[in-house]
């Protein structure tokens, strides 16, 4: 058995990001950037006003002075002669500072009348006046690649003029659920037979992550059936099993595949619940086997998956990420398997987040894992700690899991 | 002016959820409930095994007992007879307990030869079996109307055999920029003009948030465009438009949207960036008009655009969510005006988040904001703090913003 952390880089470290993509900025939102964003243009191009008021000869512009109104400069709308002396002109926030000018009377330090516009306060040079390239210069590298996406993302890459980008593909991602005993939903349950969630729980999970799902047919505990399923590996980035990945006689996946090109690298790991894992290769699609148990399934996706399908998408390899949180009940010493608690969060009087481990950690309880908020880890060895201590946990909902 | 809260609040007040559609159960993923998911079934149907081994009468299987091996109980295939005195049955986990039988004799434990397992350790009665209805029982109410859908609910729901769910339809909002001075990525830019970047940032904030955009086309400052653009508003659970809102001759939104039996709720906000910001109704639609600066745009969006969709997606009310962290800097006593100093967000050595202001806070950076992870929130009046205090903030890129 090897340590979570040792699969987690095993994987990693064995897979390259999907090729690059062109897609149009609104599809490019969440997406991971093959290639850096370059300011096509420089922001602001000339110097502007920050408010509404009258560009002004700061020098002049005393608390008293009256000056003449000679234009104006909306947004949009540049003053297209030169401010002499004695002269003012009306702008608006956005709006292009005329030659001359190097001052703001705010509008609401003004008075105007007849073309003339009187300062009530005294302008500061420079005051109110946003100058050229403040936000960014043309030829600037404005977004890494490798960056993921946000909407203030897609925001600054329309600033910069770019009405394409260019992304990482989503990495597909074939689910394939193994088990004489399992029927989707809606469909006859064979005698002794339960519904199948594993394929789109993980269907969702790859979504979540950033990922395309692909959930192939359901295949029999049988090697020709799961070979034949097998054969859709080419067409993905990874190909991800459940079921038949412990040491039972019914335990097939390693078998069928064997024969097809398998070439295993590990398939035991330190963890609970989850212990049996297969990770290897099919030709030159990496292959996951996660347990047949669904809430062990989803857990190992949390640890392996979603950070194997970041590096697919062009992330820098990364763990799930983590919270830190007190514990909410005192928590027993840990064992030499790396374990995940299952738990509510809670926030206490002063803002703190508190995640309280469920009594009954069965791992056949679904229920109990979709009710749970975090994941509390406990190492191996990890000691006994009281209520109030600090752990890690993952936040499931907050990574859409 | 009124207060950040009143204003999210008068907003949400008047929000109602859309109505209900049917999905199919891979589409329901980050979908909120509008009908609570009830269990159609028991999981498990009947007692089951936990682990691989041997299915016996725990009063016998006591260390060195030799039992005959007369069946098998693989999941998925439930031995037909009934287990009699000195019996065994091979089960796997998953596999139907056998009647008679109320242990499991580990695999590990055991030793099979020619037709009987001999027990190397003592079963303890009930011991490695899971209860019928351990998970869930038929008619149990499993996820409640108002919960947004995660992939280990959609594990939960299929478990439960749920193929189809009706969840709240995706809100549909109407965007539109105005601004003479726009243009869009890759089109030619007028004298003076800048390229349009909010209708395409709101238009990511409203994926991240659940809801589904739909991009007017940009309306120049004139009174009569804007009312031909607001056609498309009864086709909208809310339109936002963005410009015109502030108290310039060229803030046209209120005055063309008047005729067409604008009724106005409020429009000023005490916060920084983005004092000017409209509220009301044209029709049945809820109107909200964001300011023209992207960045002003961007804050407002995220304290009342985000909860509204929260609340018209079917979620309870509620402000965008905020976590506690340490300020990397001194921050400076706050005004009146509730302050959002755009920070930079960091670990330190004790695994805590740290968030850093940017010394310039310049409201038109959009670089700066797309660099941001967290906004600090600043309350009205707001004491000055050393570096070191805990401080609350959104985090932008968790919530996909």
């Amino acid at each position: 058995m090897i340590a979570v952390e040792e699969a987690r880089d095993r994987i990693l470290t064995a897979l390259r990001p999907t090729p690059a993509e062109t897609v149009s900025l609104p599809e490019a939102w969440g997406r991971v950037l093959a290639k850096p964003i370059m300011a096509r243009l420089t922001q602001p191009p000339a110097a502007v006003s920050a408010m509404d008021g009258y560009a002004v000869r700061a020098a002049e512009a005393v608390e008293g002075a009256r000056l003449a109104v000679i234009g104006s400069a909306p947004a949009g709308h540049p003053f297209e002669g030169r401010l002499g002396p004695g002269q003012a002109v009306r702008i608006f926030t956005g709006g292009f500072v005329p030659e001359g000018a190097d001052g703001i009377l705010l509008q609401e330090d003004a008075e105007e009348q007849r073309g003339f516009v009187t300062a009530k306060e005294t302008v500061k040079p420079g005051r109110w006046v946003r100058r050229a390239g403040l936000d960014f210069t043309a030829g600037e590298e404005l977004l890494p690649a490798g960056r993921k996406l946000s909407a203030r993302d897609i925001g600054l890459a329309a600033a910069a003029n770019h009405p394409w980008l260019t992304v990482h593909r989503r990495p597909r991602i074939g689910i394939l659920a193994t088990g004489d005993e399992i029927a989707l939903p809606g469909e006859a349950i064979p005698a002794g037979g339960i519904v199948s969630s594993n394929a789109h729980a993980l269907a969702a999970l790859v979504r979540a992550a950033g990922g395309e799902p692909l959930v192939l047919p359901i295949a029999p505990d049988d090697r020709d059936a799961i070979a034949a399923a097998a054969a859709a590996a080419p067409a993905c980035d990874m190909l991800v099993t459940t079921g038949g990945a412990s040491v039972g006689e019914h335990d097939l996946v390693q078998a069928a595949l064997g024969p097809q090109g398998f070439a295993l690298d590990f398939w035991k790991i330190a963890m609970r619940p989850g212990k049996p894992l297969i990770w290897g290769r099919l030709g030159t699609t990496p292959v996951l086997g996660l347990p047949g148990n669904p809430v062990s399934a989803m857990v190992c996706a949390v640890q392996f998956l979603v950070p194997a399908i970041g590096v697919l998408s062009g992330l820098p390899p990364a763990p799930p990420p983590t919270v830190l949180v007190r514990a909410g009940a005192p928590i027993p010493a840990n064992d030499r398997r790396f374990d995940h608690l299952r738990a509510s969060l809670a926030t206490d009087r002063d803002g703190r987040l508190v995640a309280t481990p469920f009594p009954v950690q069965d791992s056949s309880m679904m229920a109990t894992l979709a009710r749970a908020d975090a994941l509390i880890l406990r190492p191996p060895h990890a000691p006994a700690l009281p209520e109030g201590a600090e752990v890690e946990a993952i936040p499931l909902a907050q990574i859409g899991v």
